[in-house]
């Protein structure tokens, strides 16, 4: 099957589960509108490319690696969105889940995808029990306290931010886990996947800096400037342009030369040159070339 | 080791992993604020005493049941005082987290509490790992949608709400789940022991209504008249305090009589008969004797 209707088809089971019977009915619309239609859905495609890469001898749990990965995600927008935080109020080119429903509405709807994300580990892993631990504790570290996506975001609340734990915790840490899990359910060795992980992650924080400072609203289907209106950290801000696209580059080469040895190794290489691809904003596309 | 000794050591081991380096240091300090000092701890208490009834035959997988289902309300009390949703300032007789630290500390703080919550029993139970799927299903059921606690806090945001699965939602789900996975940890059937976690969590229901609506602030630690506020349903203004009264002695009832044939039947039969002795309002006590 091909990888992305994969990923649809599991979020779909995992959201079904959810919103069995459809009640509540406001927050059980939120979490589907939460979910789909997606963005890129690049951590689940690159959990499940991963899995792919090293056999994909557990395909459920393959799955359910790649949909607790996008779950959190999306929580992570959901509650990232709101007032009291980024207070954005567009997300995928539509209304963020706040303004299209209800600030707490939005606030729920986030702890019920996090919630979801563990349980969809538990629920499609009954075949491969020890795959549980593993696949929950990296899944954690990734998002939790005190190195992943909500330490990441807690610097913000800083007066002092450490610039390359803050970038790793919030945007890599996710990135390395959605690969360490891709490997986990595989039941290869998650370690030596890490450094991949780590280098993706950062290439994705460094194009993320870029657009938004270099892109426009349409292109990403968000504002840009919000680093600036934030007054958080930004590359581009920080080191100029020109060297953070020739950073960007250089953290795609080293994500192509971590790829470990296995017969899937090709398959991954185009998948991280067309994420590159993807990632460089269009009005940069011919700067970069 | 007495079992109040053993939770707190418990969630002092869970929060320490969540914190360690005490990066980044605000929310590190929010995740410890928002547990200790702790309530009655009477979700975890019923957890570990019905692990203990059923011969805690895995104390580790016991110990992380109960820390879940803790870590699982502390998250629930920190994002339900938010002002996009209660909005209440004191909890537990101190600032809330959205006040002592901020809002977007709490939102962070609650995210990491919930995934702290399964972090701890994938980690917890390595030495049990056929426990770790159904101890994460019960806990998940327990809070998650569609019938767990956030789904009776969306049940808020509709135009009708359904009393019954209301209050079975946002508060007897997280009892009977406590329930379970004590029986669960302990390698017992946790079927058998649904029975009185309905019924305590029942109970809790109807005596949270009635502390809202007649005990005062420094009985109870928080604001009262809270339901009548916000035009939530309060099983005393529905019924009267004389019939809500009776209702709360019969459920106690019913809870002692769901206990299930065990060793430990008569300790459990004696915390219930404390807990409803602390539940009851001391300005309704002699009305209720």
């Amino acid at each position: 099957m091909d990888m992305q209707k994969r990923i649809e088809r599991a979020l779909e089971t995992a959201i079904k589960h959810a919103t069995a019977g459809n009640q509540p009915p406001k927050i059980a619309k939120a979490l589907r509108y939460a979910v789909f239609p997606g963005g890129a859905r690049v951590r689940p495609r690159l959990c499940l490319a991963v899995a792919m890469a090293c056999g994909d001898d557990h395909p459920e749990a393959s799955d359910a690696a790649a949909v607790a990965i996008e779950l959190l995600h999306c929580a992570s927008l959901v509650h990232d969105d709101m007032p009291c935080f980024d207070n954005a109020d567009i997300r995928r080119g539509k209304p963020a889940v706040h303004s299209a429903f209800s600030e707490p509405l939005a606030l729920l709807a986030g702890d019920a995808l996090i919630i979801a994300a563990f349980e969809t580990i538990a629920r499609q892993c009954v075949g491969t029990p020890h795959l549980i631990a593993p696949l929950t504790g990296t899944v954690a570290k990734a998002v939790g306290m005190p190195h992943g996506l909500v330490a990441g975001q807690a610097w913000e609340s800083e007066d002092e931010i450490p610039l390359v734990e803050y970038h790793r915790a919030k945007t890599a840490s996710l990135f390395t886990g959605a690969t360490m899990a891709g490997a986990i359910a595989a039941g290869a060795d998650p370690q030596t996947w890490r450094a991949m992980g780590d280098a993706l992650g950062a290439a994705y924080q460094v194009a993320d800096d870029l657009r938004d400072f270099a892109a426009n609203e349409a292109e990403i289907g968000k504002p840009c400037g919000q680093d600036d209106a934030n007054g958080r950290p930004n590359a581009v801000a920080a080191g100029g342009l020109d060297a953070t696209i020739a950073r960007l580059h250089d953290l795609v080469g080293r994500t192509v030369a971590a790829v470990p040895d296995c017969p899937g190794a090709p398959m991954l290489r185009d998948l991280i040159a067309g994420e590159a691809k993807r990632l460089m904003p269009e009005s940069l596309a011919s700067r970069a070339a």
